[in-house]
């Protein structure tokens, strides 16, 4: 899935930064009239690069483009409709997809509000469920979706508010404008409005929604089927998951009927057929430098893969110690190998020489292209490099820092490191302070700290020695943090020596050293608290040298955006952004592992992956499968892939044909489509979609759902 | 398949090799026992390594490692009798499975026997065929099996022959003295007796084989399902075939009890489960020095795999152009696509770091077990560089040699260089001649090229042209070969003056030629001819040349087979040389593509699969299956993957389990099993099989084998 849970944190924050911008909620609409955005210079005309992908805004799409390549001519109508029927809603994207305003989205999208609208009795993640009427639908606490009503470019009115001269100036007032736009639209429409920077603030526009408030749960299969293969099949295909919600927008407690929504098409999605994607991807990074990729390919992602492996050692040697806990820790080694999986992938694009050879290419071009307009030399010339210079500066001292930041995942270190950092920051002004000891964070700190919390201490133990001995292979041995570390001790000693020096586990402890203030923590002994001790200075240091090279790289990083809206304009889509993109692509199989992975599977491949497995979890089927497997036309399409171009937050967005109907519903990209997150392809990588028509013999088959069914097919 | 289209000349080929050597069938039987051998040295004992796989001979079976790797300990009569109940077939493996006498190997491997014994009006190959009764089974022509009697060890009686100085003289003492042996053997036992070299003459062992040569046709399913999945499918996992045919021995006309057979497993291959595979694995290339696998990774297969990419690009050019010919031209390309993927995948294993690193390490603690005893230093210290000087050496002009050889698929070209070739060979004393010349070869030929055959001419431009640009980009401009063939011009318009300007499609302007003997070759203006006549001295020059490298190769090769056995005894299993062998290993999944692939497939997958294709080609499904689809438990075991160590040449193999009994049917490997030629891996390589269960569920629910299916599991 899309927000794997690995994901979540990623994708969450990506809506979360795009919701922070948005101001209030009010009701009333107003259509847009998209415009199309014209390249900002005299420049020879721009071409379309293949490796930035297909995230087309709705207010510049490539109609010249489309018709090219697909003979496709969609008119303004045919956009608006389909924009109006798309919806966001929190960190995932969804459509309308009735006239009584059933809305479609996937079941990792819904997964609170299915969990909370159960009985106290059950759960419906396990049980499924399917209103049989109206009434029967179930309120989603706290849920809302988010429908673009129109867009405008305000960049000139944001450019003309940035007058200051530090970057700390012109934050301040890029923040303020934009705040002040968003507030007067939201008084003057009652919409929901966020100003979005599209080209890393290459252009800025105001996006105003209507949001909905009254969502109810109308039908959600069983987590097992929902994301049936779990964790193994998660990025992957062949699949067979029926990642669905379906739920229902009211208004007035009664459904809301939107003049805007997508038909279901009578076959759904067929091989080789153009299909469009609309939905809010959520984040994507390429319009980062090639210096950028290479810091990631090279020092961010390597010492990420580490961790992990690191973790997975830990958890792999505790599971064999601690017998009764290997279910535990096996979670754990799930959720690991899933970030693994999706960092490996990410990395296998910037690793590949011929990606690369690409990004070089295009940044050869780029930069040839700024280079002949003496004014665009003269703002953008110097970007590449400066980001350069500061991202081969962090390098040689990423590994310093690392390991001065307290990581490592010991709980007890962690605190040593609050314990210590309380007093110094509690004695400064809430803004001077660093980030987590700011305001109400500091006594939320000190009370946590003083709460019983359990203490594992064999993983403690071997989480402190992986780290230290980590920090051995990678520094130099009179490294400062290394000899505070060690002493003169092994890894496994000094380990060892602090987890069972330390007093750190009892709360009454922690409690005393929280009360007693700067004085308690100078002249503790505790072990831990010494090393902490040691360490923060150094870490102090480093920190600032690297957040001064990352406000260099993020003023340039800027400023690469602005330059590359001045080159190319919207010859190239911007990354992404959380907001409503449309992506083209083709139903199409792919060359897998020495053979042909099919366009589709079927629900025999359902049941065939169960049996292959023997039925055992995470390939297990709920009861209602087992029992009506006999209902099912078994050749019936169940999940299919797509060249279209999607990321984290484009779960849940419908898949639709020419005619604007629904074809499926986007669930996952494949592992082979990792990668396009810096560098976009379509040899392999596919996006992952419910069939419609999987969704619908589903309904009608194993659910008793028909009154769902019949309303998406509109009898 | 382990026989793919693209690999029955290898396979075949290292069955003619093996078969060449045996002398005369006889009837009689002399049971052997096996002795095992002992290190020939005193060096310390030597331990088994991973890398050069599992498989063993039947006279020096791993006991003490499977006692500790599987706690497994077959006595003497485990061993007799699964080795006596497996027999040989041409080009494959196969066993007996029934008390009378019914042998079990793979569908591909008895085609020509399927094939033959069909009525004229249809062919089994299209229908399937399951004898209802001990009638109606068919007399498959020609074909025998082999059943292993005994090994003797004949190294001592070999080598004393063998007194010459001069590899020439060396190779007809050894030639003579196997012969010698053998004829002895066949006279004093009856049997069929073959000397086997081991270890590349590391030792020669006498194998006696008794013959049985009246088989029958009992049951062949249809190609579609035997092969289902066609070349995409090949050398893949998960996988739905039923490669599968039964044969019956017949003695007097009646069926054979043979005294040793397998018994039918109750519940087939489990997850998990130690099994053995017993067969004929073909060849294996575990004994190469690094300078010869760098030779293959850097020169051999690269040049093969340039020779694949034109021909695909010539078949696509011409598919284009003439679409009438897409279906024939669409098979060429499939069958090179599966040649290609065979070739990709024996270079994975040398291209990757670790398992190099391996091998690295591997040849230093070789080359110092030698260099530590004075007697092996002086006989085997200088072998490795001899032949790392020769493979460099023979690097350095293998791209002229390959050019000037008339590769490149053009018949015209074939046809001119044997036409320039014949009044020379001619000339000569039989022996003295090319080989492709020599007795009787030299009258075939003049003959065929006397005949009329269709010449292709789109597809001898391009192949020409293809040829042409690339030794353009590969050899120096001056280079003679380049010079005669463009001559100044374009490789396009080279190739076209040359298609056009030769009569050699004419086969009475050929005859006239071949009759015209030297003198008309000599002053033909033929334009083929005039660049045959140009290119054919340097071609003699260079041959002659890399003739000498590879006899330097071969004799050191021999020694280092020899030095292996001395230094690590039978420790390591010898390369593969198409006798029986005996491979342990597990049944198990395996990581795949990001997920698990697992352990086994059902016949849910195999209808899954066809749907996923919309029934097409190669997924279509016999009608039969289509239609008693109802008929099956879908949940059944099809096929499945297990650890062992198997080439080609191991087609039919069978499957057993520690009480011998039948699990299943050895048939392919796995893509990621293709670098276990070289380096033997078991992380993600996987031997391919059809599950015993699969095996009866069809006999019984689709082919009406009841009667088959019952005497297979002694009911």
């Amino acid at each position: 899935m899309l927000t794997s849970r690995s994901m979540i944190r990623t994708l969450t924050l990506a809506s979360a930064l795009a919701i922070a911008a948005t101001v209030t909620t009010a009701a009333g609409a107003q259509t847009g009239t998209p415009t199309r955005r014209a390249t900002a210079t005299t420049l020879p005309p721009a071409t379309y690069k293949p490796e930035f992908g297909t995230m087309w805004t709705f207010d510049a799409p490539p109609l010249e483009y489309w018709r090219k390549t697909y003979n496709f001519t969609p008119d303004q109508r045919w956009l608006d409709h389909v924009r109006l029927a798309s919806v966001r809603l929190p960190g995932c994207s969804a459509s309308f997809v009735s006239s009584r305003g059933l809305v479609m989205t996937n079941h990792h999208c819904a997964r609170e509000c299915t969990a909370s609208s159960s009985p106290s009795d059950s759960n419906y993640i396990n049980t499924g469920f399917a209103a049989k009427t109206l009434a029967e639908e179930k309120k989603c606490e706290g849920l809302y979706v988010d429908q673009l009503q129109s867009i405008e470019n305000v960049t000139s009115r944001v450019r003309a508010a940035i007058t200051g001269r530090t970057p700390a100036e012109k934050a301040g007032q890029r923040s303020t404008i934009i705040n002040t736009i968003q507030t007067e639209c939201a008084q003057a429409t009652q919409l929901t409005c966020q100003v979005v920077s599209l080209y890393q603030g290459g252009i800025y526009s105001l996006y105003r929604y209507r949001r909905f408030s009254d969502l109810r749960l109308v039908m959600a299969p069983e987590g097992d089927i929902a994301f049936f293969g779990g964790d193994p099949d998660n990025f992957t295909f062949p699949r067979y998951d029926l990642d669905l919600t379906l739920l229902r927008v009211y208004e007035n407690n009664q459904p809301f009927a939107p003049t805007n929504f997508l038909k279901w098409s009578a076959n759904g999605a067929a091989e080789n057929e153009l299909v469009f994607v609309v939905g809010n991807p959520g984040s994507t990074g390429r319009l980062n430098t090639l210096a950028q990729m290479e810091y990631l390919r090279d020092v961010s992602y390597p010492a990420t893969l580490g961790n992990y492996k690191r973790s997975l050692g830990i958890y792999r040697e505790l599971a064999k110690t601690d017998t009764a806990s290997i279910r535990r820790y096996q979670n754990n080694v799930f959720s690991i190998e899933n970030s693994q999986k999706a960092v490996i992938g990410y990395r296998v694009g910037l690793v590949d020489t011929m990606s690369m050879a690409t990004k070089r290419a295009f940044e050869r071009e780029f930069r040839q292209r700024i280079a002949a307009d003496p004014r665009l030399a003269a703002e953008y010339g110097a970007t590449w490099d400066a980001i350069g210079t500061a991202q081969r500066e962090l390098a040689t001292f990423n590994p310093q820092l690392r390991y001065q930041s307290f990581s490592g995942g010991s709980t007890l270190l962690t605190m040593a490191a609050q314990l210590v950092r309380i007093p110094a920051e509690g004695a400064k002004p809430s803004a001077d302070r660093l980030a987590a000891y700011r305001g109400a964070a500091l006594e939320n700190l000190k009370t946590q700290l003083g709460r019983d919390v359990p203490i594992d201490i064999p993983f403690e133990r071997l989480a402190l020695a992986a780290q230290f001995r980590a920090a051995q292979a990678e520094l130099s041995p009179s490294d400062p943090f290394l000899r505070l570390a060690l002493a003169g001790r092994s890894p496994d000693e000094a380990a060892r020596a602090l987890v069972s020096g330390t007093r750190l586990g009892d709360a009454a402890f922690r409690k005393s050293l929280v009360d007693g203030g700067a004085g308690a923590i100078a002249s503790s002994t505790d072990p831990l608290i010494v090393f902490a001790r040691g360490v923060d200075p150094l870490n102090r240091t480093q920190t600032l040298r690297a957040d001064k090279l990352n406000a260099i790289i993020t003023a340039n990083s800027e400023k690469i955006g602005q330059a590359l809206y001045a080159a190319y304009g919207t010859a190239l889509p911007p990354d992404a952004t959380f907001t409503l993109r449309i992506s083209d692509g083709i139903v199409k199989g792919f060359p897998m592992n020495g053979t042909i992975a099919p366009y589709k599977t079927t629900f025999y491949g359902l049941y065939a992956r169960s049996a292959e497995f023997d039925n055992k979890d995470p390939f297990k089927l709920p009861p209602r499968w087992v029992e009506r497997r006999n209902n099912l036309d078994l050749a019936t399409p169940f999940n299919f892939v797509s060249t279209n171009d999607i990321i984290g937050g484009n779960s849940g967005s419908p898949v639709i044909n020419r005619n604007g109907e629904v074809v499926g519903l986007i669930f996952d990209g494949n592992i082979e489509s990792l990668p396009n997150r810096f560098l976009f392809t379509s040899e392999v990588a596919r996006s992952v979609s419910v069939h419609s028509k999987g969704i619908t013999e589903s309904l009608r088959k194993v659910y008793d759902g028909g009154r769902i069914a019949d309303e998406l097919e509109g009898r």
